[in-house]
């Protein structure tokens, strides 16, 4: 384990992404990802630097993104990512669903023909930051299978929403996937040995499975048949009503050599169409208080709202540097060295 | 058990609510009612018939629904049912909802100060009636605890999407609640005797517990703590949001003699704002196939889409009547007779 200052781990990245893709675009992609170790969502943090550069080299990410507009009305829009970069496009895509919001209450815009776009509070907390309510969907490669199937016709789907409370107030942010298990979980059980749950994955011949070597060869199961349907109703959200693949149509992130072509979908209500933004604090720090002042049960030692463990992780990383293993770090030195930029010139605080 | 024809039952209860609300809004609550036993919603059907004209009878319900609008913009809406009937205001605002999406994108409209509405996939399927994707949320009183609390500051909050396909075709249907069990179900293995999974409720002291009569005194689990974050993010958009009583504020529907003023929120999605009708009609059909066409894992006859299975039943009830339970019939006849309305007199079918 090091744990290294943010802001230079953040500088670094850029300037890594910024050897082949524009200077905005290489800022965007890095702050999404060292956003997401900041919050503790590693398998979404810096760790994926030399897997999508490897996609760009291979050609399945283009260099610019070219976000042109399909479809516009007064409270949507439908960009075309063109193949460029998830994080660049959603950025744009969420400011004008929230821009659309603040202007008329409520919007929804979608993306299509797009790559990975990272943590999906990174944008809900967008719209928060404006005094609007964020909604955030992308699909994913089928790694999942639907409730009841053996053939993964669908991503582990995530959705977010964000809820500001206040100024200076940690929002109220959910970002949760549809799936029972993070693969990274059963691919760390896979390392130091053990079995998993039955219901966390099958293997690729449809069978429930407790050996995580197994179930890495396989799929995941979804949260029972409320997850696979979210999962689903994500999808249509984000792929099929954008023009994007959809289901079984997309293809895999490491081992197919096709362009991925995602959806993304991204919605703001604006706060003040309902009532002021003053009395809205008001009632959500009661709400905040009710749960968290609320007597925990056994085993547990506070009631948390959603997204605030991840902050208080974030704001002790700020303070004390990003924790990343041994292995990660590396291969950011290793893929910096490659495009000749040196870790070392960046990372001065190391612990 | 007795079947009796739908529209037969429909009539029946309509005429007794009629004795003391407005014809229209009786129908409306009636048609709801129904609905709910058609697609198999048993807890959320015509069993409601007595709960609420006692709650009515109580003064806790107005006989009459002065909706007012407290707030509106040109995509979003918050109604105020001063306390009167909730599926009268619910489908009032679902219909805002859906003719502001139709006219501008995209809408959001909240009801404030209601009650009981029935199943929510009822309102997001008249949205997929007009070519929208339709979004309702409610909140309701505390029987459940936020995750890692033994204090019950939520509903069962449910949320559900609709997705039309087709002229003709069944659409998709999600309708989820974010508890990991329904509360019928503890009270079901209560009535013939046994145990209950440990992850179903706690006791009131805050104990998680096997035993369903503990359970019953006790409040219901989340669905982990992403059940637990959507349930809270449902409470925000349907009541904090709306000017609702929210979290631990709501009172209970049998046990507290107060109004509960739970508050709903509507969102309607136009389509044709993001491609024609036709081509997201051809995307979705081939959506649904990929998953109604998979293999099914062990265990399983076929997958289902969301939604697919209730629209079986609704459809064969249809044509072969609703099954009731007895005790459910007898209290129907009961309840009729006691406002002049006899059930002989409109049920000619029953098996």
């Amino acid at each position: 384990m090091v744990k290294v200052d943010s802001k230079e781990l953040r500088k670094f990245c850029t300037e890594v992404f910024a050897q082949s893709i524009p200077y905005e675009e290489a800022d965007v992609v890095s702050d999404n990802l060292v956003e997401a170790d900041l919050l503790g969502f590693h398998s979404h943090g810096v760790c994926k630097v030399a897997d999508y550069l490897k996609r760009m080299e291979d050609g399945l990410i283009e260099r610019k993104t070219d976000l042109t507009l399909d479809k516009e009305t007064l409270t949507t829009a439908v960009y075309n990512a063109n193949n460029g970069w998830g994080q660049y496009a959603s950025v744009k895509a969420m400011n004008t669903a929230i821009n659309k919001a603040l202007k008329s209450g409520s919007s929804f815009v979608g993306v299509r023909d797009s790559n990975h776009f990272g943590i999906t509070s990174y944008y809900t907390k967008m719209a928060a930051e404006k005094g609007c309510i964020g909604i955030a969907t992308t699909n994913a490669s089928g790694l999942m299978v639907p409730f009841g199937s053996k053939e993964p016709s669908l991503g582990t789907n995530p959705i977010s929403f964000a809820v500001p409370v206040g100024e200076g107030k940690t929002p109220v942010v959910l970002d949760m996937s549809t799936g029972n298990t993070a693969r990274g979980k059963i691919t760390l059980a896979n390392k130091i040995g053990g079995e998993i749950p039955d219901d966390w994955a099958i293997t690729k011949d449809g069978e429930r499975t407790t050996d995580p070597a197994k179930a890495l060869e396989g799929y995941l199961l979804p949260m029972g048949p409320k997850g696979s349907g979210l999962a689903i109703i994500v999808d249509i959200l984000s792929s099929v009503l954008t023009g994007a693949l959809f289901g079984s149509n997309v293809p895999r992130m490491y081992e197919d050599p096709e362009p991925q072509r995602l959806g993304h979908f991204f919605g703001a209500i604006d706060i003040t169409s309902f009532m002021p933004l003053e009395d809205f604090y008001k009632r959500m720090e009661e709400r905040v208080e009710q749960t968290v002042n609320s007597e925990p049960m056994e085993g547990f030692e506070r009631v948390y709202m959603p997204g605030e463990l991840e902050e208080e992780k974030k704001r002790k990383q700020l303070k004390e540097g990003v924790q990343l293993s041994n292995e990660i770090y590396e291969e950011l030195k290793r893929t910096g060295h490659q495009y000749g930029v040196e870790i070392d010139e960046f990372i001065k605080m190391k612990v």
